[in-house]
C-alpha cells in the first residue's frame, strides 16, 4: 500500500509555489534538488512555470498519470482538491496543509475523509511535513536533505523530525525513511511499521508518538517489526500535560502511562526517556552487536569516568560484575598499578598495545557480553592511536558476538579519533553515562529478542 | 592558606622534563606559555636549560624564595625531595606523582606527610593534575588551558577534570580556577570550597566527588559555600559496583548514598546526575537569574519539544501550571490558531514579533517564575530573528527576577542562533529535556537560598 507514496513514478505538487521560504517553493525544491528520478508536476493556477517545471492549472490538465501527490493549499480547499485528484485517478495524497482538527476544524476533516473514501485515495496528513526516502532520492518533504543510511523515522509532529534530521545530519547518522503523519486522518502510526518492518534499507526504526487511537494494531505490528528489527519510541506526554483538565488526577494520568508501557513491552519496543536518548538509541542499534549475555565490562585509562558509567550500567538495572579470576589471570600482562577488577583501569599512560590487548582478551572471554571503552586521553598519549586499537578489535568483537561501545571525552581533543571510530561503524559518545544508556539499549535489544522470539 | 598555591609569587617545577608529551614537560610549558607572571624555575639534576629557563639540580641551589613548588618525580624519591623543599623553606607543595596510597604505598604516603608535617609544608595531591587560576594566567596543571570566566572546578578525579575543561572549552565556557587534589592527603575538597567560597572571580562552584573522609567540615564548608554562590556536585560511586570501581580508583570506601544524600542536602548543594547534567547545571548556574516563583512556562514554535519539556519538567517536580484567565486575556494577541495555555504554542509560522510579544508578557505577569522558550526553525523562518527575539526580551526577565532558557533545534541550523544567545549570556540547550533541567537547577537554587538563608 505505501509503496507508491515511497517510490512514486510521479508527483503532482498542488500549491507550488515560487516564493522561497514558502513551504509550497521548499518543498518542490527539495524534490527536485534532491534528486528525485520520476516526473514531478507542479500545480498553481497563477503560474506558467516554478524552477524551470511546467506550471498546471489543475491536476486534471497534467498529461501523465500521477502516483502520488502533495496538498499545500488552504484548508478550505482541500477538499475540491481531493476531488480533482479523484477524478483524475490519483491513489496517493499526502495533505501537508494544516487548519483541520487540529484547530477543531472537525467537520473539514470528516468530508476530506469521505470525498478520499469516495475515490479510494490513501492519505498521509493533514497537517504533516511529508516523507523522505534517501534510497530513492525522494525528499518529499520541506524538511532538511539528508545523509543515506540505515534509520528510518515516524514522527507524528513535523517539527519533531526536523528536528531530529538536522541533528541526524549533525552526527552524521544517515536516515533510509522519514514520514510525518500529522493528524493521521486515515494511514497511521501502525501502517508505517508494517511497511517499514519489510523495508530492505531499514536497519532500525524509531516512533516518535504523542497519542494514538490504534492500540491494538501498534501492538500487533510493533511486535512483527520489532521481530525484524529494532524499534525504539519516544512517547511524549507521559506526564501528560496536554490532558490540563486532568491534572489533578495525576492517577488517572499516570495510569495512561501505564497502558502505553504495557503495550510497548507487548509490542517489543525499547522506551528512549528523550530526544537524546532517541537519537543515540537509534545509533547504537544500527551500528552495534547484540550481546550473547548481559554482562557489562568497563575498560579506561581514568578512574573518575569508569565508575560514572559503573554507576549509570547499574541505575538502569545491568550487570557489571567483578572479572572472574581466570580473567584476571589472562589479564596479567597488565602493569600491577592497574586494576583488573571491573571497571579495568588501564591508567593514564594506556597506550594502544595495553588497551588492544585488553580489548581483545575480553572479547574473548565467555563472561564478557560487551565492553564500554572509555579514553580521557592525557597531554602525553595520541588519541587517535587508542581509537585505532579499538578499531583493530572490533572484529574480534563481532566475531564472538559481543557489544563493543566507546566513549572518549572530550571536546577537540577526540574529535578526529571520534571521527575516525564513526566511520568503523563503532558507536561512540562523549560522556561515559551517555555510552551507558546505549549498551543498556543493545542488551536491551538481546533480551526482547530472546522473549518474543520464542 | 590557598592564596599561595593559587597566586604564587614564584614557582619551581621538580622533575621538570624536556621531554615533549612527558609531564614534566607538558606542565612547564603550560605555566609558561599560559602566561604566569611571576618566576619560574625548572629543577632537574640532568637539565642546564628546558624552555629557555635555567634548569637547576636541587630546589636548594635556587637563590629565590620559592612560594609553589611542583613536583612530578618517580613516587619513591618523593619523601627525599619534600625534604629538600622544607630546608628551602617551601611551604606550598603540589605532588603530582602517582603511585602512593592509591595502589597500596600507604606508608610511602604516611612517610611523606610526617616529613611534610615537621617543615610546615601544605600538600595538594599527590596523584594530581594539579590546578589553574585562569585569572592570573596560571596554569599549573598539564591539562589544557582554558577561557577566563566564573566556573570553578574542585576534582578529586585528574582526568575528569581534564574531561570538564575541554567539554568547557568546546561549549564555550569560562574557567575561573580548576584543582584536582587526587589522594588528598592532606589538602581536601573542604579546603577548596572554603576558598571559593570567598573568590571573587568564581561565580559557581562545581565538586566531582568519590568519596570524602571529611564529611563534616564538608557540610560546614559547604553551607558557608552555598550562601555566597550555587554550589553544584557530581558524586560517583552511587551504586554498590560504582563504590567497587572507586576503592580501586582512589583507595577509599564510597560510603552509603543515602548518608551523602542527606549530607549534600544539609549543604546546599545541587546535585547533578550526569557529567551532561554538571556541565549544563553550572553553565546555567552562571549565566541564569534565580526565579522568585517555582511556576515555569513554555513557550513553543513546535508541539512535540513542547510536549518533551513539559514531561521532563514535571518528572523534576517542578510546577507547569495552566495560564491565568487573566494571562490568557493578556495573549489575545496570538492568532486563533495558536494555544495560550501552557505550552504556549506560537505554531510554525511565529515570527520575531510574536515570540517577543509573548516573552515581554510572560516576563512582566506574575504567576511566571522561568520560562523556556523552544524554537524548531521551520525553513521559512530564519531562527537568528527568534534569537533576537529571546534577547530583546532578556532584559524585562532579569528586571522581574526570572529566569529564561532557551532551546533551539537542532544541528547546523541553529548553530549562528545559539552561538548568538550565548554572547548574551542566555542559557541554551539543544534539546527540551535539557533545557528543563537547567531550569530546574535554578529553581532548586532559589529553593535551597530561600531554605539555608533563614
Amino acid at each position: 500500500m505505501l509503496e507508491g507514496f515511497f517510490n512514486p513514478t510521479s508527483i503532482a505538487v498542488i500549491g507550488a509555489s515560487k516564493t522561497p521560504g514558502k513551504i509550497g517553493f521548499e518543498l518542490l525544491k527539495n524534490i527536485v534538488e534532491g534528486g528525485y528520478k520520476g516526473k514531478v508536476y507542479p500545480v498553481n493556477p497563477k503560474e506558467k512555470e516554478i524552477l524551470s517545471l511546467k506550471c498546471y492549472k489543475n491536476i486534471k490538465e497534467i498529461p501523465d498519470v500521477i502516483d502520488l501527490t502533495i496538498i499545500i493549499v488552504p484548508a478550505k480547499i482541500v477538499p475540491s482538491v481531493i476531488k480533482d485528484c479523484g477524478e483524475k485517478g490519483v491513489k496517493n495524497v499526502i495533505i501537508i496543509s494544516a487548519g483541520f482538527s487540529e484547530v477543531g476544524n472537525i467537520e473539514l476533516e470528516k468530508l476530506v475523509k469521505e470525498i478520499a473514501k469516495e475515490y479510494d485515495i490513501r492519505i498521509i496528513g493533514p497537517n504533516c511535513a511529508g516523507l523522505i526516502n534517501t534510497w530513492s532520492d525522494l525528499y518529499a518533504s520541506f524538511e532538511i536533505r539528508c545523509k543515506k543510511g540505515g534509520i528510518s523515522l515516524i514522527s507524528q509532529s513535523g517539527a519533531f523530525g526536523g528536528a531530529f534530521i538536522t541533528r541526524a545530519n549533525y552526527e552524521n547518522l544517515g536516515i533510509s525513511k522519514f514520514v510525518s503523519y500529522g493528524n493521521a486522518m486515515d494511514i497511521n502510526e501502525t501502517h508505517f511499521l508494517n511497511f517499514l518492518a519489510e523495508d530492505k534499507t531499514t536497519k532500525v526504526i524509531g516512533i516518535y508518538l504523542e497519542t494514538t487511537k490504534n492500540g491494538r494494531e501498534l501492538v500487533k505490528n510493533g511486535l512483527k517489526a520489532s521481530k525484524e528489527k529494532p524499534v525504539v519510541i519516544l512517547k511524549s506526554g507521559r506526564t501528560s500535560a496536554g490532558k490540563r483538565a486532568a491534572l489533578s488526577h495525576t492517577g488517572a494520568l499516570a495510569g495512561d502511562d501505564r497502558i502505553y508501557t504495557a503495550a510497548f513491552r507487548k509490542s517489543g519496543f525499547i522506551r528512549a526517556d528523550s530526544f537524546e536518548d532517541f537519537i543515540d538509541a537509534l545509533y547504537v542499534l544500527e551500528e552495534g552487536t547484540i550481546p550473547k549475555n548481559e554482562n557489562v565490562f568497563i575498560v579506561t585509562n581514568s578512574g573518575g569516568p569508569g565508575i560514572l558509567a559503573v554507576d549509570e550500567c547499574e541505575r538502569r538495572g545491568l550487570n557489571v560484575p567483578e572479572s572472574e579470576d581466570k580473567l584476571k589471570e589472562k589479564l596479567a600482562f597488565l602493569p600491577p598499578i592497574c586494576s583488573r577488577k571491573n571497571p579495568i583501569d588501564l591508567v593514564a599512560d594506556a597506550d594502544y598495545e595495553r588497551y588492544y590487548k585488553t580489548l581483545i582478551t575480553l572479547a574473548k572471554y565467555p563472561q564478557v557480553g560487551g565492553v564500554i571503552v572509555i579514553c580521557v586521553p592525557p597531554v602525553f598519549i595520541n588519541p587517535e592511536s587508542i581509537a585505532k586499537a579499538v578499531i583493530d578489535a572490533k572484529i574480534e568483537y563481532e566475531r564472538n558476538q559481543k557489544s563493543l561501545v566507546a566513549c572518549f571525552m572530550s571536546g577537540d581533543v577526540v574529535k578526529k579519533s571520534i571521527e575516525m571510530l564513526k566511520k568503523n561503524k563503532i558507536p561512540v559518545f562523549e560522556s561515559p553515562e551517555r555510552a551507558a544508556r546505549a549498551m543498556e539499549k543493545l542488551i536491551l535489544r538481546g533480551k526482547i529478542l530472546r522473549r518474543i522470539k520464542n
